[in-house]
């Protein structure tokens, strides 16, 4: 592996090699995790790289390829679990310089990787009336092609599902890691082969998204004294067909008064809420079940001033991964789960077994049809023990855990092989150049998942290519 | 009760008293099922009277209070159980001639009572886009207030429920039948003592409904040679979340074959069918869900020419209340039923039990946030006490039946009394002049519903008033 020569054959592509920037540009929300916050501290790449076009990702591709530099891509890095930070040091592939809308149609868009959701979704707006289905919380700054390549869902995942969905992506053109790098373009399932696979098996350069109608969704908190009431009420406005909501999630006191900070005048202690974006046209009828459900309206945007809302972050900013941000802002000890309870009694089992160790936080979202509890409760952490201790628990009661303290793909929570990912891997990135460490199976195909030991797992090796 | 003095009030508002069109404009589509064909056959208003303002629906319900003529208010006539058959005689009262589309916003529309639904969704899909969330398979004819008082749901159900959905409605003016006849505006949970209601409490003049964004939705026809692979198949279309569709429609071979002649030469004789209305941008993914699940694609209208789009109806006028429709211009001796079978298995049961004494008819909806498989199965009629039976064996098998055999409110399904529809009845209606017979907690306020002998009920009786 000789870096030297990779960037010798870059021409004037943008590189960037001040080791605290580059340090930086390693990174993303890994520090979430106490675990990968000490297992993955140390790790940078060498030099950040940062294509303006398609050609120019293939001269990258072909160079790394040549002299066996391992490329990591990454968008905004706001991912959580050290997607895209590249455990064998080489190249960090910033895609962010590709940030063009290409095509606006009224039910889909064509953009590039590095577009920005957010500003995807104003251009969208404003020419069509539309915009993306569902997003994450780091809406923006979070780009297209991480959201693809790294994130499952978020914000209108109660009404669409998640990007796993069939029919949530609608086309992805990659380019492949090989002597002479190709461009491919995936439509159907074959866009399954490289979406959440972090970018181990092809570098995501456009992807074709299907649209949603877009509106001026009203940002809406509605308190409850108990927590329980307020998931009661959180699942049935998601089962609500006729009530039209693109985020519903309750977190459980003392979440809103610790940690939403601007929003406290509208809070009032001991109290759980319920984050809802609703569609003008069912506010009305929000807010007649709202009273059905003898909850408190705390809060609602559209009767606030234009002052008030100036001061407040939006809902989405509470909600999804920010609700943990915002917690880690004010108390580092804290952490979380990703986890989901198949119905609200297993809600209640692990509410009242873990109490205020495991402050509850809760997305509603569809999954295959169905109106489910996803939860991302927060984890007061003590040691690696102890968490592991939680995720039995949840377990040993009927709850799946997808481990966000987890930097492989499989460790994750799929907690196997996903073998058309394997697959195409070969096809893909025949050297393994590709964000090297992040697939188990690549690594080391005879892992045994069922083993329990998914954490000895150790990825940080240098590219075994090299 | 003195019809002559009545009309004598009326000034210039259009009356018809020719009894061929009185007779004709009495009716229904009763005739869908052999017992009410059987007891309303002879039903007849004696005038029909067309006001074309809310002032002289006013007018005409000031001169019914006062010289006790019974209303009866009618849209098109497309409903199944004589909802807007007069039986006790009177003024059938034309609600087509107030038609006007009033505003439009791009999330919602405010029309009179007599628009019709494909004009209404016409004008919104020029104006802004969009078109109502769901309309009845008669939406060529049917009228708003009609829809409203005397249907439930239909094509686009399985996306967006149904009217009795908190949020379906978001506003009704009605005007009371008293001495003085009142404007009443009806908001939140108030709609629901009016809506679906028959007209027996209230002359809906005015209707605010949400819109959803109208697409230039594809029309597919999906064969399968087993029926219970149509049913699973259309079970998984309706729970994939990234698939936008807004009709699925499971038909159990020979429907296809036997009835819907124009789309024959797509057709495979033994094939049972699955309808299928999408938006473009999930028809390829569409497609594929359907090659997973093999089965054959036989008919997609974004592949059709003009020319063959032309000559065919569209899949809508296939499914809900026109498959039956279909089968009876063929067969007089169909009839159907109104089910809801809570899971695939109860389906299978009452398939393998029944047979072809009832060829199946599935509608998906979502109920309360479920996807359900509500059945509109035909039925080869031989005898009431068979179709009783055939309703028996649903019911002792788990399987919920909403009886269209019965021109009651109450005993239409849900076997009980609405409080709060009577409650209102009290009020908007004192005297009891709006379509006399048809809610039996008026009439019989100590019907048992528990007594299993609804049907003895007889609601055929001179206005109580009179």
């Amino acid at each position: 592996m000789s870096v030297a020569d990779f960037r010798a054959e870059l021409g004037d592509i943008p590189q960037e090699d001040n080791p605290r920037i580059v340090q930086q540009r390693s990174r993303d929300h890994y520090w979430y995790s106490p675990v990968l916050k000490a297992k993955l501290d140390h790790v940078s790449a060498e030099v950040v790289v940062s294509p303006r076009s398609t050609e120019e990702v293939k001269t990258v591709l072909r160079a790394a390829y040549r002299h066996g530099v391992a490329i990591t891509p990454r968008g905004a890095g706001t991912g959580n679990y050290g997607q895209a930070m590249p455990l064998s040091g080489g190249a960090m592939l910033n895609m962010m310089n590709m940030d063009k809308v290409i095509e606006i149609k009224r039910d889909r868009v064509l953009a590039q990787a590095g577009a920005v959701l957010e500003k995807m979704d104003h251009e969208t707006r404003e020419a069509v009336g539309s915009e993306l289905r569902f997003h994450p919380s780091t809406y923006r700054m979070a780009s297209l092609g991480g959201f693809i390549a790294g994130g499952s869902g978020g914000v209108g995942s109660v009404r669409w599902g998640g990007l796993r969905n069939l029919g949530s992506i609608l086309g992805l053109k990659i380019v492949t890691c090989e002597a002479e790098p190709r461009e491919l373009g995936l439509v159907g399932e074959d866009v399954l082969k490289v979406a959440h696979a972090y970018g181990t098996n092809g570098i995501i350069v456009e992807a074709e998204m299907p649209l949603a109608p877009a509106y001026d969704w009203i940002d809406v908190i509605v308190g409850f004294d108990a927590f329980m009431d307020a998931a009661r009420f959180a699942e049935a406005v998601a089962l609500q067909d006729g009530l039209l909501v693109k985020e519903v999630s309750p977190c459980a006191a003392p979440i809103p008064e610790a940690y939403f900070n601007r929003h406290k005048p509208y809070l009032k202690d001991g109290q759980s809420v319920v984050l809802i974006m609703v569609a003008p046209v069912s506010m009305d009828s929000l807010a007649l079940f709202v009273d059905h459900h003898k909850g408190e309206m705390r809060y609602r945007a559209d009767l606030a001033t234009e002052d008030e809302k100036r001061r407040l972050p939006p809902i989405y900013e509470l909600a999804w991964n920010h609700t943990t941000l915002r917690a880690l802002k004010i108390d580092n000890s804290i952490t979380y789960l990703q986890t989901r309870y198949p119905t609200i009694e297993h809600v209640r089992r692990i509410v009242e077994m873990l109490g205020d160790e495991l402050p509850m936080h809760i997305e509603m979202t569809r999954q295959d049809g169905v109106v489910t509890f996803s939860g991302l409760p927060m984890v007061r952490y003590t040691s690696e023990e102890r968490l592991e201790e939680i995720i039995r628990i949840h377990e040993d009661n009927g709850c799946n855990v997808f481990n966000p303290h987890r930097y492989t793909l499989e460790e994750g929570g799929m907690k196997r092989t996903d073998h058309k990912q394997l697959a195409f891997k070969r096809e893909a990135d025949p050297k393994g150049m590709l964000n090297p460490g992040k697939m188990v199976a690549w690594e080391n195909p005879d892992f045994d998942f069922n083993a329990g030991k998914a954490w000895l797992f150790d990825g940080l090796n240098a590219v075994r290519t090299a």
